[in-house]
């Protein structure tokens, strides 16, 4: 998902890496992903087929890592006032997300890759889960009244089943569903 | 994940299907994934690789129809004599199975799989989430005092988790957990 070894930023392996990344993003802009290999990236990031498959192993393995970097969230979830709305208004927006083909695109892609990413944390949880966990943690740690709130509980009984309904193609959580959900988790231990 | 036009019982078209698929299951017990080609199955099966790429696609497909069929369940849930019992000692079996490497590959290979794999009730449904649906409904049948349960709440509150967990490589949920889960969607419905 991330090349083995890596690089140091704004170096030569980092120019690499982002000029690859935005070659593949460019090309699944005009084309099927089947049809797009490897050499088609490389000639458009001006570098050499090899250096692909060195670097990243397979055509699957630059789709996860470009998919990796469309899941990262780019901004701390939003403050809305209150514990249940900051996880009701981060869940139903990464709901939203990621149904929209493009996410649900970027988890499949993820879960196409056998590379099992170290999360930054050093555990081997998939990047895009730990994304998760940590903007959950990021709201629980914003709440005094969160300090009962398990966040392996968020991650099972709301960020799951939005996730396995996408995947399996279920027909997907509705908006109030996932602040229902949000109301379970909370229910029991926060009064609100 | 199923050649275009469903074969007929008995029929050439099945005949190959087996063939096929029993050439890839012996395959992969003595190569790795990424080594087995369309053209080494089409040899081990007797058929011509367009054969193969004809009815399945690509070799993902033929992957993914060889582990729809290892996701299938080959018994109707186990009757452990209440309605707790049997939701809970099927939970634990689904997560067991799921959690080996076999499972885990299985899941995987379907979820790779471009099909939109029409269930045997016409909709959309990935093949193996209607699986566990359908095993879940025949248990929720049994008793009476399971009319006021809702599928979906089983497998947003205990699939999904189970499976989600599984596809990102956080900690499996513990048998404990699982039997949790349960309770806890019974238990605003069901007195126990």
């Amino acid at each position: 998902m991330t090349p083995t070894a890596g690089p140091r930023p704004g170096g030569r392996s980092a120019r690499i890496q982002q000029a690859v990344r935005a070659s593949a993003r460019a090309l699944l802009e005009w084309h099927e992903r089947a049809d797009i290999t490897v050499p088609m990236i490389a000639t458009d990031a001006g570098v050499t087929p090899s250096t692909i498959y060195r670097r990243w192993g397979d055509i699957n393995e630059v789709f996860a890592d470009v998919s990796i970097e469309q899941l990262r969230p780019d901004a701390p979830p939003r403050e809305t006032g209150s514990l249940r709305g900051d996880l009701t208004a981060w869940s139903q927006e990464y709901l939203e997300e990621m149904s929209t083909s493009v996410g649900r695109a970027a988890l499949r892609d993820v879960l196409m890759s056998d590379d099992q990413a170290l999360a930054p944390d050093g555990t081997k949880k998939f990047k895009c889960a730990f994304f998760c966990r940590t903007q959950i943690d990021v709201i629980l740690a914003r709440w005094p009244e969160a300090s009962a709130v398990d966040g392996d509980s968020v991650v099972d009984h709301v960020v799951a089943p939005i996730v396995y309904r996408i995947l399996f193609d279920l027909e997907p959580l509705s908006l109030l569903r996932v602040s229902e959900l949000v109301d379970q988790v909370l229910a029991p231990k926060v009064s609100v």
